[in-house]
Order: structure tokens, then C-alpha cells, then sequence
């Protein structure tokens, strides 16, 4: 990207261009929550597209899900999130605000090991050294430290009791592995196969932030591969591969990608080896694009335990059963189509003025193409709106006859239109029109009914 | 359909064939929730491509929005949801069961009426009628009639006081509202023009049921269409005409269609005419597949005076200001899902044996075809592999080597495969396959090199 990109920059060409807006914000926003807008519809839609193509329908060893959100209450028991899915939060008595204590104690210290201690060792650093006060108001009288869980709660029916506790998915694998004997007795799949879904989940976060890298509410597309025990370090590595040369493939440059591997004390509960693929993020630095965890058996063991069901893979061939492994490619919408674009979004000089370019790979480009008639006024505009009709449909087009050429291209060149036809006084008589290419701006003339092929070959391409 | 199709047919066979699962089963089920399986899950996700396609990327007068389900809770007050959006429950107080008032006061009087009384009016029916017992004891000591919110609550933040309840959005409509001034804005739209969204929607109803048709969670795909007041009575026959089109260009059988005209008095606080459009399930009789409701200018206004914005359209060429009507297409993907389904699902007398297939439109298909080797044997399998490799990315398609060529059939016209190709033996001498017909069953020699085409033809015809 750019040196120059800010995230006050993105943010504000996102809402310009009709990418992404703040969420209700006639009623002045709700904090970290945002909407897509028109070209950003198109794109979320693309890279989900694109993940499902490449994670289920050019695969035979992967089918796909889509459960439900709100689940079993007793889900979230046997997953682990009821009794661990927390934030450990200490409210300040003097301006009755709350904070994570893990932050709080860090920021006053310097300390980087507070991340897994108990609450009550938190706690106790707290009312002991002196360096940690409340940043707004310097008051040094705290309530002790709390568990706070990051599921959002809700009720069903119409009586607020226990019973009808249910929760909003804080991730989407679990809706995976409550649905691996249905798939099993189902789909006619072998180990290794893996079961995809993508959909929203949501997370109670005290601190969220950094545009739309962090929200409440998330869209996540996550796979789990089940592999047999002892082949799992092998398909992680596998894993590890497919998903870093899918965001090569895309477009992102590699310069801006790395791997980051989890240390072993800090691995989650179910986790035997977890490697993030990090963005080097302009605005906030390397963050985690995308986790590739090995969750061992542990989900499986933890539902056939909690759910009394026999939850195990039968090898017909070697006539033995087991509980497989799972190799977890799991990944935020939101947070890499923020890549795409930050990784795309250039401003050039050209002939003296600048230029604004999204460089995105066709296939995540919103609009695929745009029809120019060079006059608003007939045949050339019949002859335009022709060619139109013919390519819209399976992707978005884009029409538009307002204002000059060199005007319609910036436009295009920031919605990150790969290609611009114009259709002129010349295609009447040789049926030609004029191809320009976003990046390279280079024009050509073509014959009219090349367009479509060329199109879709751009697109595979 | 045929006569035969029960609920409890087509339950069973979507658990069977894993189009769909009851959610959470493992753990005993979670009432009126589903999950989508492998065959499912594709087969929905092409319902919402279809909509997506004809109502936005072949459409220059459409644009698509993406907005968060959890939006600031001044829009509920705004759109009447916090106010109005009720069921009237009574809670028997021999039982502590509750009731929606006006089923119970229907069930024991016959009354038709009852729906839009006040919740003393109900508690008065109640108290007086000695008709109207607990259907569970007996009882006839109520507690008054009272309004139930239907939308879900939920807290952001860790502290659960009023100022931080959020909603669960119970319809996608009021995130298109609230982005109007912004796609204004940003997109170069003029009126008419509309804004499509695809999304959960979630409401708390105390009485779900006829398996996916209506549930606590559901998705929904509505477009708001703003058109000049005075031109909308048009716009609204033009999109009931539109929307009747899509439903039988995808194969549903018109016979199985009918328009429903929602009578006055009992049209929604916002609507000037609402039509439906009903399907006729063979369990539930006529019931309602689309609303499309004429919206009048309410929800504009209701927002413009809640937010304080002004949310109107300007018209550069006549140089007047003002507030649009819109008509609004509104649909459940999971009752259409259920719809296509049960109308493509046929039981046939085949050879003495009964053939059970999903006459589904190829678009909506999940499997767009299936590969046979007629063995497992090279070089017939290597050959089908690398037919299955060419068609395979856009669509899923199924490779399937297991079993005869006829249980072969039979699978994939459960699954609603269109065709299936197979190659044998003397495909290695002539390059020929066999590809047959699902709905014909009729089998033909086409070169291999022909098979893709046809595919592509067979789908977008």
C-alpha cells in the first residue's frame, strides 16, 4: 500500500464511495458496528464467494453448513465458552467506569504477562501497586477483579428465566461440530473432509475497534478438517499453504503478509498449535488476518461427553473407529476485506493531478466492468445500453453516461472497476469499442462482441 | 406436488438427503430452529443468488446494502417496533402457562375478530366468556391481558442498565431506511430506484412452527423501491407482477400460487396496500410466501423526525424536494427454500420401483451435475476425474463412483441433480459420454468435450 494511508483516509474514501458507512448513523452511530454500502455489498459478496468457490466447490473433500445462530444453550457449556469465554474486567469505584484489568495493569506497568492470570491474582496486583490508577479521574479504590463473559445474552419466549438463557454464537465452528454425525450419515464423506460455513457471530468486546478489524458483530467463514490423529501436524502445514497462497492469489502482497506462531503457554484451551496469518495493517501494524488451529479432538470428546452421543468416525477399511482431529482455517470477513482494500487503495500521479486507484483482483472488483457511451444521444447509446444488457446479470455492471471520460474513469478507477468500455461514433461503423485497463490505463480497440469473452477471461484469469 | 407430501415426508427427507437438520440435536433439538446441511446449505445459498441476481445485478435501477443486526435502538422506536410490535399473551394462573389472547378467545368462541382489540378488550372477553378455559387444565383464572415485545433484547457492554439494550433487528427493511441519505449520497441513484438487502432477521414469536416456514431466526431478502408519490400505485402492480414472474421463471407451478390481498382494516400502522403472494403447502394450505406492501412515505418520515435529518429526494430536473413512497418485496428465504422444495418433490412409479426426485429448477439445484465412472478403474476414472476437474469451481459438482450406474440415479435425483454423465468404456475409444436427463430420465451420446456447454446452457435456460 501507500505510505500515505491513514486510517482516517479509508474511512472516509469508504463512505465517499459508498464502501462501508457507520451503522445507524442518522441516530449518530453505534460504536463499532458499520453497514456496507452499494460497492461494498458487492465486494463482502465477492470474497465470500471467492472463499466458498475455493474452500468447498472446487474441493470433493469439503461440503458446506449453515446452522443456526442462536443454539443449545448447552453448546456453549461443552465448547468451553459459558465457563471461560471471558474478559477480566475491575470497575473503578471513583468514576464507576470498567476496564479490562489486563490492559489496565500493562499500561501502568509494563508488564506483558498479565494475559493469563486468575482473577484474583490480578486483583491483588491491583490494590498493591500503587502505578495502577483509573486513567480518567487517578482514583485508586477498585472492586475486585471480575470475570466478565463475552457472549451476548438474550432470552426466548416470554419469561426471562435460567431456562431460557440462549446466546448468540460468539463463532461459528461449534455449529460445525454439532452437525458432524448428520454430515457423517449424510454426504457419503471419508476422513479427511472438512464441513465450511460462513455467518455472523458476535462478540461482547469492551474494547473493539480499528474501523471494521474489530466489531461486536462479525461475519466469519471458518472450515474444520477432520483428519485422522497423527496426520494432523502433516494437514496443518497443508492448511497453512492453501490459505497463504489464497490471499497471494487474490492480490495481497506477500510483503504485507507473515506468519505468526502462537507460543505454547498462550495457546487456547482446545488448541495444540495455532498460527495466525498476519496484514501489516498501515494503521495499527501486524494483526491476525486469519487463525489456522490444531484443535486436536478436543470439541468432538467435549460434545460426546456433554451430549451423551457417540461422536466417532468409522474406517470401514481398517475396521476401527476413532475421534478425528481438526485442522480450523478460521477467518473474519470484515477484518480481510479490510486488507483487500487497504492492500489495493493507491493514489497515484498522474499528469499532474492524483489519481485514486483500488488495485482489487477482478474477482473481488464490485463492479467487473463499465460501459461508457461517449454521447448521451442515440445510436451510440442504443448500441451501449445493448452491450450493457448482454453482460450484466452474473456480475454488477456499471452504466454510466454523466460528465466526461477522463471523469467516468477516475470514477471507475475507485471503485475498482478492472475495465471501461467506450462505445463511440467509430463503433457504429467498425463495431469496435474502446477497452482501457485500470491499472495500466492503456487503451484498445476490440471488436464489440469480444467484450463479453474478454471479461470472463479477466475474471478467471 | 403429489397428494402424498406430508410435513413429516419432507422432514424426514431433508434430515435423510441433509438439505436440513433440526439445530443443536445432539443435545435434544433447540425448539423451531434449523440448520442447513450440505445439500442445503447450496441449494439456499442459490435461492439468495437468484434474488440477488434479478432483483440487483440485472437491474440498473437497484443497488444492494449490508447493514448490522444489532442497530441503535432509537431506530425501533422510530420504524413502531418498540411500541406496536406485539403479541397479546395471558398467563393462566392455575397452569402458569401463557397464551397469545387472541388464539385462545378464537379457539373457544369461533370468533374471527379478535386480532386487532385492545389488551383490556381481550381481558374483559376473557374474564366475562366462561368459554375460555386454560386448554392445559382448565382454569379459568387469568391474569390481564398484556402486550409481549416481539424483538430480542440483548446488553452491549458489560453493564446490563437500560441505555445499553439493543435489539436483535426483527426485519432488514429499517437498515435500508436508515441508509438512504447515504446511498443518495454516494451512488448516483435517482427515483425510482431501490436498495435490496439479504439478512437474519430475528423474531421472538410465541408460536413458531410448520418446521423452517416460520422460526425465531430466519433470513430475509427485502427491497424498498422509492418511487414519486402518486406513481406508486403503478410501481406496486409492476412488482407484483415481477415478483409472481420470478417465483414461477424458477418453476414453482402456478396452480400452487395465488395473490392474497391483505383487506384495510387490517393492513399494517404503515401500509396503504399490501398483497401477498401464497403458496399452497400441502400441510398448512395457502400461506404467505411474499409481502409486498406499498410503505407510503412512514418510514422516511417517522426516521427524518426521530433522527432529525431530512430524508427526502431531490429532483435536479423539476427542482422540487420531496418525501418518496415505497414499495417493498419482502421475503423469507427459508419458507421460499421450503416452497421450491416441496413443489419439486415427486414420488414416480419407474420399473415397479418408486423413484423419489427433486424436480428442482437447475439454478436452484445444489449439485449441477454428477460425474460417473462406470468403475473405480483406471483409465475410465482418470478420465472422469478430469471431467469432474473441469466442471467443478462455479457449481458444486458430485463425482460419484459407488454403487451401479442406477442406485447412481437415484441418489442424485434425490439430491435434485439435473443431469448425469457417465463415462464407460467406450468414452477411452470415441470421447463420448453419456449424460441423462432427471426429469426425462433420458439418455444421450454427447462428445466430452461438449459437456461443459451444455451445463452452462442448461442452467442459464
Amino acid at each position: 500500500m501507500s505510505e500515505t494511508v491513514t486510517m482516517e483516509k479509508i474511512v472516509s474514501f469508504c463512505k465517499r464511495r459508498g464502501f462501508i458507512f457507520q451503522s445507524s448513523e442518522i441516530y449518530g452511530g453505534i460504536r463499532s458496528a458499520y453497514d456496507y454500502g452499494p460497492l461494498g455489498v458487492e465486494m463482502k459478496r465477492n470474497v465470500k464467494d471467492e472463499w466458498w468457490r475455493t474452500m468447498v466447490h472446487t474441493r470433493d473433500d469439503v461440503v458446506g453448513v449453515d446452522a443456526a445462530i442462536i443454539m443449545h444453550p448447552r453448546v456453549w457449556e461443552a465448547s468451553g465458552h459459558v465457563g471461560t469465554f471471558n474478559d477480566m474486567l475491575v470497575e473503578s469505584r471513583t468514576s464507576g467506569r470498567r476496564y479490562r484489568a489486563d490492559h489496565l495493569i500493562e499500561a501502568a506497568t509494563g508488564r506483558d504477562d498479565i494475559e493469563g492470570l486468575s482473577a484474583e491474582e490480578m486483583t491483588e496486583i491491583i490494590q498493591t501497586d500503587e502505578r495502577v490508577k483509573d486513567p480518567l479521574d487517578g482514583g485508586r479504590d477498585f472492586a475486585p477483579v471480575r470475570p466478565f463473559n463475552l457472549m451476548f445474552e438474550t432470552y426466548t419466549g416470554p419469561v426471562k428465566s435460567p431456562e431460557n438463557i440462549a446466546y448468540l454464537r460468539p463463532e461459528t465452528a461449534q455449529g460445525i461440530f454439532t452437525n458432524f454425525k448428520n454430515v457423517l450419515d449424510t454426504s457419503r464423506v471419508k476422513v479427511p473432509f472438512g464441513i465450511a460455513q460462513q455467518g455472523k457471530s458476535f462478540r461482547n468486546e469492551i474494547t473493539p475497534g480499528n474501523f471494521i478489524f474489530r466489531t461486536r458483530e462479525f461475519e466469519q467463514m471458518e472450515m474444520e478438517f477432520f483428519v485422522e490423529p497423527g496426520t494432523d501436524e502433516g494437514w496443518h502445514e497443508y492448511w497453512l499453504e492453501e490459505r497463504w497462497r489464497w490471499y497471494t492469489d487474490l492480490g495481497l502482497n506477500p510483503d504485507n503478509l507473515r506468519r505468526y506462531e502462537h507460543p505454547k503457554e498462550k495457546l487456547s484451551h482446545y488448541s495444540k498449535r495455532t498460527v495466525d496469518i498476519e496484514y501489516d495493517f498501515p494503521f495499527s501494524g501486524w494483526s491476525e488476518l486469519e487463525g489456522i488451529a490444531n484443535r486436536t479432538d478436543y470439541d468432538l470428546k467435549r460434545h460426546a461427553e456433554f451430549s451423551g452421543q457417540k461422536l466417532e468416525y468409522r474406517d470401514q477399511q481398517a475396521n476401527r473407529s476413532y475421534v478425528p482431529y481438526v485442522i480450523e482455517p478460521a477467518v473474519g470477513v470484515d477484518r480481510i476485506t479490510l486488507a483487500f482494500l487497504v492492500d489495493a487503495y493507491r493514489e497515484e500521479e498522474v499528469e499532474g493531478e492524483t489519481r485514486t486507484v483500488l488495485k482489487l483482483h477482478p474477482r473481488l472488483a464490485p463492479v467487473k466492468a463499465a460501459v461508457f457511451p461517449l454521447t448521451k444521444k442515440e445510436p451510440v447509446s442504443t448500441v451501449a445500453k445493448k452491450l450493457y444488457d448482454d453482460l450484466k446479470g452474473d456480475y454488477r455492471i456499471a452504466y454510466d453516461d454523466g460528465g466526461s471520460i477522463g471523469r467516468r474513469y477516475r470514477r471507475q478507477d475507485e471503485a475498482g472497476t478492472p475495465f471501461c468500455v467506450t462505445v463511440d461514433f467509430d463503433t457504429l461503423e467498425d463495431k469496435q469499442v474502446t477497452i482501457r485497463d485500470r491499472d495500466t490505463m492503456q487503451q484498445e480497440r476490440i471488436p464489440i462482441e469480444a467484450v463479453r469473452d474478454r471479461l470472463k477471461a479477466l475474471i478467471s484469469g
